[in-house]
């Protein structure tokens, strides 16, 4: 039987937070709408940050309340903070999305707080979680960033993403998501990290989030296949960009991905033709954002050459 | 140890045989030149084609005795044919790249001839080697196109490019290229027809070219680096693109390629900073030409974090 494999929406948030363009909650909810109909069940819809911090997420009520009315919709949503998980619980949010980073000096540069106070947060919202009646209580989603490196670190150390990923499922988290937010993975690296993290934590969804910046995203993503990873972060037209290069690329490109999954032999439950056609909101939009991808280039082979089995 | 990759560039032919733009010999040079000083230590640096058929190669004789004054490079060269091979063997050239197709069509449209009528043309051809004096006799490469599918036939028959790379190294080939000349492989394809080519044959090099039309040159490579592939083609700036899809990109990116490699635990002696520089002759000969690449954009990272064993 095909493995199925759940790639998740995270461009209205990971995109759209560096993008200096507001776009109009009209235009998101097209975008939402027309990527759940291409076959995307999960949409990271927004961000829980000050909309003075970032103007882009001021419509986040609204985007999630418009959201949470497609039905089969899985809508997430990012907190940085206590503060946003209650906002995403009082808005009927499905998944909280907690990031923080495994190296201290992005922690620092990123929240202002040390990775022990990033934790003990984490550990407080799990706590006010567990008090919300079942019926109304979000899943919880533990992001680790710089998994793979960090730019004002350097290297980051496997026993230490191993034994956080373990402290947040301790803590309570429903999955783990392992992020190489400045693309300093490689596929080695990759498949020996996703290797461990399963190992110990595979109980719950073990979740890749790759940025493209050096080329390697969807190499990386392979090698996560091959891991065993069956969910990833992803962004149509690859949206995001790194703040620390200018013109790099961002997130791996969702529908390049889920041509990826096909030519490995997974289903993904895209249509990626379908898929492809949303950029076009995208380039409506956003007209100077450069958008990534080959797909929509070259389009898909007449058949697709699916090989599961890997000798 | 740390295992040695052998990456050549491509891009002097498969890149500029599809550029309108005639790059003169002395930009030609230069490039050839840089190349090699950052590391790249084989470069096929024409086709012999007919100058009428592609006046870009008109220069290849005066290029080809160029290049050979360059102590320590491997020059080699693409050979349509017998005429082809003759005119590399009288010009000295060290390694005759011969090409066909796999797939009846894909041949037919790009050299007027049977797979079966190719395959003699190459017996014909290291039988002509073999009555040249050894100290004069290039290597002859053996390159089988459309390896993982064609635009024309579709989907290509694992067993038939077995078999075809079987029939070349009887006939005399020393070294196998398995091309995805339109980008139709995914990691799990080339994983498996590298498992099977290597054990067959793996006693002469088999290298793998891949183009990244539809963005999964990469991820292939780290499928072939796993599988025991040792020597790729790429090109800088992935240069080549594909007729059948404007605006597609093209090669593998050769400075990205040994990003990856370096990322996976191996050596490719090359300077990858050094490397990147030589994008400006692109940039300055070709300047309609889309340069593809992420390290060009995004730089190394402080630390390459090497990861050589997989768990």
């Amino acid at each position: 039987m095909t493995q199925h494999i759940t790639l998740r929406e995270v461009g209205l948030r990971d995109g759209l937070q560096i993008v200096k363009t507001i776009v109009p909650t009209a235009a998101k909810m097209e975008w939402i709408r027309a990527e759940y109909a291409a076959g995307v069940q999960e949409i990271e819809v927004c961000s829980f940050v000050p909309p003075k911090l970032i103007p882009q997420f001021a419509d986040s009520a609204e985007l999630v309340n418009r959201s949470l009315s497609i039905q089969g919709l899985t809508v997430s949503a990012l907190v940085p903070n206590m503060k946003g998980a209650q906002r995403g619980v009082e808005l009927g949010v499905h998944k909280l999305n907690y990031v923080m980073s495994v190296s201290e000096g992005h922690n620092l540069a990123n929240v202002r707080r040390t990775v022990a106070e990033s934790l003990d947060d984490f550990r407080n919202i799990a706590a006010m979680l567990r008090d919300v009646p079942g019926d109304q209580r979000p899943l919880l989603s533990g992001g680790l960033s710089t998994s793979f490196g960090c730019t004002i670190e350097g290297l980051v150390s496997e026993d230490r993403v191993l034994e956080l990923a373990e402290l947040l499922v301790q803590a309570g988290a429903d999955e783990i998501v392992l992020a190489d937010t400045v693309g300093h993975g490689g596929p080695h690296a990759v498949r020996r990290l996703f290797d461990r993290v399963l190992a110990s934590v595979g109980k719950v969804p073990v979740i890749a989030h790759f940025h493209d910046t050096r080329g390697l995203g969807l190499a990386n993503a392979a090698a996560a296949l091959d891991a065993g990873v069956r969910h990833f972060d992803a962004t149509l037209a690859g949206l995001g960009g790194c703040p620390h290069a200018p013109g790099a690329t961002g997130n791996v490109v969702i529908e390049d991905l889920a041509y990826l999954c096909e030519t490995m032999g997974y289903s993904t439950g895209i249509d990626i033709t379908r898929l492809v056609a949303v950029r076009q909101i995208l380039a409506r939009e956003l007209p100077n954002e450069k958008l990534s991808g080959a797909i929509a280039i070259a389009g898909l082979p007449r058949r697709i050459p699916q090989v599961t089995a890997v000798a």
